[in-house]
Order: structure tokens, then sequence, then C-alpha cells
């Protein structure tokens, strides 16, 4: 299977990234040289997925180190300020709150050490160990799967939005891997076609068989009865087993309900935020209408006519079959314990 | 309240159309001069809506009787031959078939009269009937609305779906016109986007506000408590109440169900079809996968891959709150009454 880049540091501490706006059409790469840049990045979705902006916005903080120590400057101050900067570039995937504050709890305990080297260390082990989470939801997720199974999932939840092979695609590569013949239904996910343009691609890419389809045919989808398991990704995940990931994830849940389909979230540990209570806790974004009105500089509406846009809904755990983490398989009621808790900086 | 003007018959017989692929963007007139032509637009979408095509077929028929006059030529083969071409060009609307069989029964009982003329004044008489039959569904379906109506909806089914107001969207442009302010949530409806390009448009158009959202947006909507209800058209009604409408009306069907908010369907009469038992032995049609991986000459996702198409969906009479119809409101599984039936031509 091939997997594209997605994320490197570079030796001189730069962010280089795949940009994710410009796939499937064309595949550039491009090396940030600035905390700023991170965040802007991160903001216009050139990176996206939960993990992945948490990986991204940890080398972001080590680059400004890095720079800092290159200008003489005070290291911890640029890094608590590039933490501030990234940390509010979104609001409700909180693995970009637990990289930051593990960044920066690490910059505040660098006793006598070289802080850029320490951040870069750390940066590298989020980005590493994210990756062998990922391997991880891949066994735990394949064992849930049959022969020729069919999946439906929704958004991108794949290698394009991790260090490694992804989460909710996860267990698709570990069963493709063992010549067990999975398939996935990949809904567009509109406004920003996350499905056709990022999910399509890197499963082409691998090999792995999946048919396209418009975010309304999910439901007419599920009827058919062949579909054998839905699998999303997480941009959080509540103390209560509550879920917050793309907007259209909801109605999948509803929909797999209504026609008996087993539904499993997908995450790291690190998507776990064990203070945050329920759902209704999880900040949800709202983006621009020009999002949902315009594509590629195309009208697709009438100016002027209101439009409502939320990144994210918010599935209740009582719609969610078991939830997949590195840590183990869980109810969604006791997911709690997957948490991978990170204290607050001093 | 401003409608726009989406068909008519010319003196010379041509039929006039408002060419629906380019809104919202152009108005742009078309003078079709055959039924080749006619269901050359109907094929491709240039005119839609269940009840707009069955007049358009109709207006395409008369225009072949003008046609055979004109040339000398027997005209009753030339309108057979029209009729099963038009009757050809899509399969789920049963609407179209209905107005076929009409046209077809009128000019095989033509004793002595001018087939042209005769066919014409048919035409125009299914016009003017569709036009009273969304004023009559207009003011049922308004006593079924609150005052300050949230009405969620999917594609089009207003005035550029019919010869009159609409079906689903009748309702609210009779409230609106009572000043009882009706809003209107507009999901976009994909591939074709028949919410955003022409529910949005008209409504704009009539000064009712609308809010445009994404189709994967619908269940998290309805979650939040303030739709009063949903309205949908329908393509065809089988007589067990099941309804074919747009891809995504099963899935809001689930999600209103999910959420207590009444799901009302609106047609004419002439939508509801006795000889379909139920939503099984209804045929849906199957587009082509550039509908979902391009738009406007953009791709949208990595050529090669599957995708899946449908252009309808089945909604079970059991989510079906009640079918507004000119002959009233019927519990689903009580709609077979509304049916108008026209016999099959000897």
């Amino acid at each position: 299977m091939t997997f594209p880049l997605v994320i490197a540091r570079l030796p001189d501490g730069r962010v280089r990234l795949l940009d994710q706006t410009l796939l499937s059409e064309e595949e550039r790469f491009r090396d940030l040289g600035s905390a700023e840049e991170v965040a802007e990045a991160i903001r216009s979705l050139r990176v996206r997925g939960a993990p992945l902006i948490g990986i991204a916005a940890a080398m972001g903080v080590a680059l400004e180190a890095a720079r800092a120590e290159a200008a003489g400057a005070d290291g911890l101050s640029r890094v608590r300020a590039a933490c501030a900067l990234l940390g509010a570039t979104r609001p409700t995937a909180v693995n970009l709150h637990w990289a930051l504050s593990r960044m920066l709890r690490r910059a505040e305990s660098t006793a006598g050490e070289n802080l850029a080297r320490a951040l870069a260390a750390e940066a590298d082990a989020i980005a590493r160990e994210d990756r062998a989470m990922c391997e991880r939801i891949g066994e735990l997720g394949a064992s849930l799967l049959p022969d020729d199974a069919v999946v439906c999932t929704i958004c991108n939840a794949g290698a394009l939005a991790t260090g490694g092979i992804g989460t909710a695609l996860a267990p698709v590569y570990v069963a493709h891997a063992a010549g067990r013949r999975p398939s996935v239904i990949v809904p567009e996910t509109r406004p920003l076609l996350q499905g056709s343009r990022l999910t399509a691609w890197e499963l082409s890419r691998a090999g792995v068989p999946c048919t396209v389809i418009a975010d309304g045919m999910i439901a007419s989808r599920l009827r058919r009865g062949d579909v054998s398991c839905v699998f999303v990704g997480a941009d959080r995940i509540a103390a209560n087993g509550d879920v917050a990931n793309k907007i259209g994830t909801y109605g999948l849940a509803l929909a797999a309900r209504a026609h008996g389909v087993p539904f499993y979230v997908a995450a790291p540990s690190s998507t776990v935020d064990p203070a945050t209570p329920d759902g209704a806790a999880i900040p949800i974004e709202e983006r621009a209408p020009d999002e949902v009105l315009s594509l590629k500089g195309q009208r697709l509406g009438p100016a002027g006519v209101g439009v409502w846009n939320p990144a994210f809904d918010v599935t209740p755990a009582a719609l969610i079959t078991a939830i997949v983490t590195d840590r183990g398989v869980f109810p969604p009621t006791a997911v709690a314990g997957a948490a991978q808790v990170v204290a607050a900086p001093a």
C-alpha cells in the first residue's frame, strides 16, 4: 500500500506539509517558516484532521523555539505566544489543545536542556506516537470487520488526517493488507468534499476499492442491507461518550441505527477529553457562508441568502456501538478510561 | 410575490422554457421546436420537477401535432411517436406518464376535431389544472403551518417545479402572502444543487427568508428544536403511501422522526400512482457518475473511483405524517383515494 507524505519537520525546523486544499487534483507541498504560517495552514484547512493538526501545531511550536534560539530571543516567551496563536485557530478538535499543552509543559520543564532541541524531540515524539496509535487502532478495528467488509465512513479520517494510517480508515488498511478485501462507501462530505477529494484519493492510491456518494445518499445506501459497519473519526470525545465529528456524522449515525448497522468511532486516546462532560459542552466551529455557496470560484446559489455552516456535529453516545482507541475498544459510556491526560502547565 | 416564468406554449406551438441548469447565475429561456428538443431538455434537467415535466411533455406532444399538420403528415402516428420518445426520458416521476397517457387518449378520441388544436387545448388544460392544484395544495398545507413557521424542505418543489406556486413550497407562499412570516431551511441537494440554485433563488425573489445548508447538516439542524415541520414534494406516490422523491428525502424523514418533527409530502393528485403497489416497485433512475465527481467543469475527486448516483429514494409511508394533495390531506396509507386515474389508451 502507498500512503502519501502528509507532514514532516525539516532539519532547519520548518514544517513541510501537503496542501490538502489542492487535492485531489494537485499534490503540492508547502514549507512553513513560522508558527503564524502554521496557524494560517490550520485555519484554511491546508492541514486538517484532528490528530494531524495536533502534530502540525506541535511542530509549529518547536519551530518557534528554534527561531528564538537563532535570533537570540527568549525562547519560552516565544513558545507561549506560539501556543496561544495556534490554540486559537480551531475550537472543536481537542487534539490541538492536548498537543499544545504537552509542548508547553515540556517547554516549562527544560531544566538546563536546550529548549529548541527538547521541543523538536517532543514534536517528533507526538508524531511518532500518533503513528503507533493509528497502527493499534487499525489492528483493534480490523478485528471488528468481516471478510469482504463494506465500510461506510464520512469525511477523511485516514492517512491524510493523522501521522500514520488514519483512524477510521486504519482498520480498512489493516484488513486490506491481510487480503481480506474490504471496500469503502465514501460520502463526499460537503461543503469541503473531504470524502471525494481526500478519502477517495488516498484509498485509490492504496488500492482499496471505494464508491463515492453524495451525502444525501447515505440513508438510502445503508437501506440496501450490504453495509457491514460504519467507521468514523472524531474531533473530540466527551467524558460521557458523546462524539463531535464532521458535520453529517450525526445523520449517518441515525441512518445506521435505523438499519441495524454497527456504528464505530475510531480515534487516538488524545481525542478523549475528560474535561468535557458531554456533547453539549463541545464548542462547534461555524465557518464562512461562502464555503457552502461557492466552490472553486463558482457560485452555487444566489448571493445574499442565509447560510448555516457548522463544521461539526455531535453524535450522542446512545447511537455509538463502540469507540476504538489505541488503548482498547470501549463502550462509549466507558471511554473516559482511555483518556491521555496532560496536566495543565503551571 | 414574484414568481418566475418557467414554461409557456408559444403561438406557433414551440415550447419556451427557463433553462434551469443555468440558474441561479443566469436566466435564459430556450424555445424548443420539436418533441426531441423537449425530450433532451427533460433528460438534461433544463426542465425538471415532476409536475413540470408532465406539462413540458404534454406541450411537446401538442407541438408535434402542430408540426404534422403543417407538414401534411399523419398527426396521430407523430403523436404516438412523440409520446414514446418523451415517456422514455425519465423513469421515476409518474406525472410524465400520466400527462402522456392523457394526451394520447385525447389524440385517439378526436372525432372530427382538429388534432393540433385539440392537443394544444389539452396541454393548456394540464398546465392550468396544475396551477390550480398548486393553489389548493398551498391552502391546505398552509393550515398545517403555525405562524412564524420554520419549514425544512429538500430539492426544489416550488414554482420552478410546477405550473404554479409549487407543491412543497406552496404552503409557504400562501402563509407568506397572509403575513404569517414563514421561513425555509433549504438543503442544497447534491449532486445537482436544486436547493441552493433553485429553491433559494425562487424564495429570495418571492421575499421569503431562507437559510441554505449542506445536506449533511439536516439532522443537526432538526436537532436544534425550532423546525416546525418538513414539506417535501414527490415524484411518485405508491398505492400504499410510500413516496419516491429526490435522493436525500429518506434521510431527512429519518431525522424528522428522530426529533418528532412532522413530515409532510405535498403533491398534485397526478403524482399518486395506484398501479404502483409500494415503494419497492418504483423504478429509481441512476444518473451519470460525473454528476457527483464534477461540477461546472471542475473535478471534485479522482478519476476512476466508483460512484453511486441514484436520483431518488423511497420514504416509507410509516415515516410520513400526512400527504397534502389538491384533493385533501391524507394519511399516507389512504392516499390512493386521491389518485387521478387516466385510463390507458386503447
